[in-house]
């Protein structure tokens, strides 16, 4: 009987190698240029069809098998953040102002693997794999959308994704059924007054002091207005107004970001950000302008897809949690309104190598062990979903 | 008998030229080196003995007179702002970024007309005139401060300052017996929490809520701790955090500025806001740094020389209002800390020539008319003060 | 086979009938003596052993079997509300200000219901159950750690109890795994500034405006310091200060609820309710007393229990709904600290018959058909526990 | 040449007899039937014309003189306020929860007294005096009004008035020319919400969280809004909501007084205070009531009338201080309306006796010995303004 534990292992320099490739050269979301055409090189040694571009700049991958097995598709995403790397690795990167600071080269890379050991075993293959490497997820409205309305999803029975998580300890696997993780709307509100000597505030109207009234205000939407056995967040991660201690400006801006399960509780959070603008325009004679954008839907996770990722992680002895509901987004939820799907994590995070740092902190790494558990949690989805077989077919 | 009000108006001509070319050439405080030059080589032309520098750039002059009467000082400024002129007229500002956008071109031409018109009429001199012209008054800690250290007030009996002003009609003087203008404090605060995934509040300490909440904390200092029949005023010109709609930044700032006429209140408010921020640090596990830095004392003038003003206002058939107190600072203040003296305003501002802008915009001009106005109060100041006989000797 | 829905069915008119004298005379919190007399007199028509009181107005009925089987303990309260009944009905509170608010009276009802089927199937009871009728559940500390510690639950395998809910409707059963019910906290502040008068602030410390800071801050526990996936409530139920438009008090009162499941949140946000008002001590020179007390644990089914309320459900063909976790406190809780237990509501609230006001509503009642389902689930449990037998033993 | 000062000082003891009866039994305002009747048996041992009542309970005593002088008004008030006396005084109140903790008492002794001296000087009389013995001080709408209205300041040129002050020393005279004691307006805010379980927030709409938003966002009307060299107080004395820990109440109660001089910015505050409220019920769906009711417009005195007061009390070698504006009200200032007049403080604050207790305090009490000062400067300014002659006519 085959041991996909052993072959994902066995392709871990490869992985590691093209991993440090990729984050030598991370590329701007929408502008995955040439790690599009590294990607298609490395497919390109293998017997797998590939479609391109699929949406802007994926690339969809199928090996086709020889049984009546299901069509499951895995997804890997390949987009970086414009962060500098102030890591000091030989890898680091090499575009000043743009970093693999989320672990999507360690994606990019584990699928690769799978990839390979894919093609080295087509005689197990009993249904079809489909290997979506994805463009643009850091950023609305997100690659996968595209990806999806580009086809990439026709045929396809089921869905995997997997993230390397660095606040879990490495080669850990955890998942959850149904809502995982939140969807991740941003907003803007431009608050505009009317400015003036800072020793006149009676001839003004001070948007400092309205825009802190604003902020405070809207702590009690999550307070006061959303259930509290609910979830929501809606953080400020940004205030802007005046440069001069003597001059009150004429406006105030700020951003932020609600984070929701619940689309009513996601709709009731907007509108009611907008209330308390209206009240405040009310109140004190001020113009607003609130930019409300919508995030990913929520990563809802098929239960018996769940099973199978909890399985998996069973049968190749790898530890497995059941993972808490997380207020971060992702848009691997794209494909899973059009088909049944899971997403995991894998523990990426070890204290000892340095890889504990927080997702989109200039000092983020991976521990590249987890690689090689993430590449055999795939393989054995595909078992276990009859897609591989255990022995020669 | 010498009529000073004709005199002043035959300067007109000279005081425009001056203050146009003063105006095409503005300069930062305490960089006002061409402006220095410029005035002393108006001064060389006449009769009085040059001091320079005083201070860093400061220039006085002094004409000597026949007779035992007082020595009189009379003070205009001469630095601009880092303000980019948008006026279109012929004379604007040549130097991109700097701009006489409070009136010191005006105020300087006029003390040189006042000096040529002396310098014509030695013969009726009773006393002596000193001419401060003055160099950085814009920021703090001021020219004043430092010609007075380098003797400028030195045999000076008393001292006038005159300022234009756009809010006002052009020529009319507007003074106040006491306390005047007020002192013009300056703080930064830098409120350092802990930063981290907006997604994930509890993990972070939020600088930007608890920033809200000292802004509006900071309101009850003025309705709540001051005395409602005394002036104060704390406004809030500046906030800054963050820069991402879904990251919580480590630390927020903001800068503002205190206004006061009484001592005792401004310390209170000093230690107010150093008392509220400590609260905040109690209550949120944050650190913080406050600089204060304490403005100009407030402009206060002497009673028998408030009298002075207004009765030349009078004589000379101007329109004399007594002002209301204003919360804007001056540097004259300095002046006044060591003679006694009176500082007045003359209104510059006429809707019809668009002169009528505030002090500091882009747009602020001067009509230009009230130039004459202002000298003819200065020459009929040092004749009530006996320093100009209005005979001749 | 014996019909356990159709035995509590017959005795649906002795439960109203008691039901509704219960409701005529509604005792207090830890003052029902006359209740505790009635539910005894009830007991002694039966043959079981009694026993009180236990803690201090208790009772405990046990019915022994001939097997086995195991002993499992039901749980009924009886206490009352000071609330003065607003109904119209004839069966309505005969003391006044006093009401059975919160449908205690019909679990008295529906327990003493059981009992009598129990009495007269005793040849079919295989182990014993404890019949426990609890005073004191409205106010902290609770009578139920006051009976467990009298002995209340010796022998006991497992305990169930029940709950009528007006908010759900009539007859459907609801239960939930593990955290169902919140722990209630209580806490009352009070702030203590420097009264005087209204028109003179800066001689006062004004506790109005401190106490309104207080509150606001207090919203950010929530929405900034706990996890949002976790559930936390942070209410102010009452403030109270000063009574003259024109004279600022010397201090101000409020009182509040805390509401968690996790025992480190809820140390979290008593530890953080005192660090913002000692950091508002600091900021404004105010005292304050901050008296917090813990309310019940929180109810915490055991899985195995809540299958069996769910499948006593299913087989009574009852609708069975997973329930939310809710924000209310039961000290059923404290039972379920000791022994496995569920804990269980019996929807009652029916639109046409006026029953669906909420608890301690003056309005509220309930919707008496619903007893009978909740009996029938007590037998049911007690069959799947194998306390009675299907058939005769 | 009489003294007029040697001769208030020889009605001391009656002064001191006639305070400590009206201090014993105090009347509420608008309620004062005993204390008229006492006045005016006093007034009938005098030979004065009396009215009565004018208005509700007023009374005016006058006296006519021999020649062609001007007729003076001198006004009184004898209302005293709802507040339970805490002196261990042998003249304590004897009326349970009504207490002279202003000293009106003392106005109406000091008034009484002056009637005797002129009484017994009535060949020095050379106008008129009208005595004013004014009901309802305390309360708005005033009695002042009602008495205009009723003609008491028929014929009379000017009017004088006179308040003790326990905030100063005694015997020490305060004035002010023009605005010299605000208008003190009351208003009172109800925001209607929507009750509901504390445990349960979003299904309500919770009124604290609101009103303390109103009230912190109404710091900002005197911080922001008002012209800082300008006059204004916003306090709230008295906030009221639920009763109970875990009930989130319907409603919020709030009241509170407004101080200006200015109708501008009482206007303003007015309407701010609504616009707030009008903004939070856009906000946050509440409904709201204010009822703002205007108080008595400010004390202006008359210069002239200012300056006969300060020279009276130089004459007399009492020490004269020019009084700070004061956000406190007096409704003399109806009299003001219609007729030139002016208002005076008479310092009665000992600490040696503890009679420095601010004015409503349960503690208030006035050093007796001021009266004699008050009326000595009232006979003065009777003198001053050639109503008495300083001889026998």
């Amino acid at each position: 009987m085959i041991n996909w534990y052993q072959l994902a292992h066995d392709k871990e320099k490869t992985m590691i190698q093209i991993r440090r490739h990729l984050h030598q050269y991370p590329e701007l979301s929408f502008e995955e240029s040439h790690t599009h055409d590294y990607i298609v090189n490395q497919l390109e040694q293998l017997s797998c069809e590939i479609r391109r571009p699929v949406g802007k700049n994926g690339i969809v991958a199928t090996f086709k098998g020889q049984g009546d097995g299901p069509t499951v598709a895995l997804r890997a995403d390949f987009d970086a953040l414009p962060i500098t790397e102030l890591n000091d690795k030989p890898y680091r990167s090499k575009n000043e102002g743009c970093m693999h600071a989320c672990g999507h080269d360690g994606h990019t890379a584990i699928l690769l693997g799978v990839a390979e050991v894919i093609n080295e075993h087509l005689a197990y293959l009993n249904g079809n794999v489909v290997l979506i490497f994805q463009y643009g997820e850091e950023i609305v409205p997100g690659g996968a959308q595209q990806m999806i309305d580009d086809g990439c999803l026709e045929g396809v029975d089921r869905v995997y994704g997997n993230h390397l998580w660095s606040g879990y300890p490495t080669g850990i696997i955890y998942s959850r059924p149904s809502a995982m993780m939140a969807s991740p709307d941003e907003f803007t509100v431009k608050i505009t007054g009317k400015g003036g000597h800072g020793a006149k505030p009676h001839e003004t109207i001070d948007p400092i002091v309205i825009l802190a009234e604003f902020i405070l205000s809207a702590q009690k939407i999550v307070s006061r207005t959303v259930d509290p056995v609910k979830q929501a967040v809606v953080t400020f991660g940004m205030i802007q107004a005046g440069s001069s201690d003597s001059v009150i400006p004429d406006s105030a801006i700020c951003k932020g970001t609600v984070r929701t399960f619940d689309a009513e509780i996601q709709n009731h959070i907007m509108a009611k950000l907008d209330k308390l603008l209206q009240g405040l325009a009310v109140a004190n004679d001020i113009e607003y302008k609130l930019d409300y954008e919508r995030g990913y839907v929520p990563v809802h996770n098929n239960p018996q897809a769940y099973e199978i990722v909890k399985e998996a992680a069973d049968e190749l002895n790898l530890r497995f949690t059941k993972a808490d509901m997380m207020m971060v987004g992702e848009d691997f939820s794209a494909y899973q309104r059009v088909r049944p799907g899971a997403f995991f994590l894998t523990g990426c995070g070890n204290p000892k190598k340095g890889t504990d740092h927080p997702h989109h902190s200039p000092y983020f790494d991976i521990d590249e062990a987890a690689m090689k558990y993430a590449a055999s949690e795939f393989l054995k989805i595909l078992e276990l979903e009859e897609v591989l077989n255990s022995e020669r077919l």
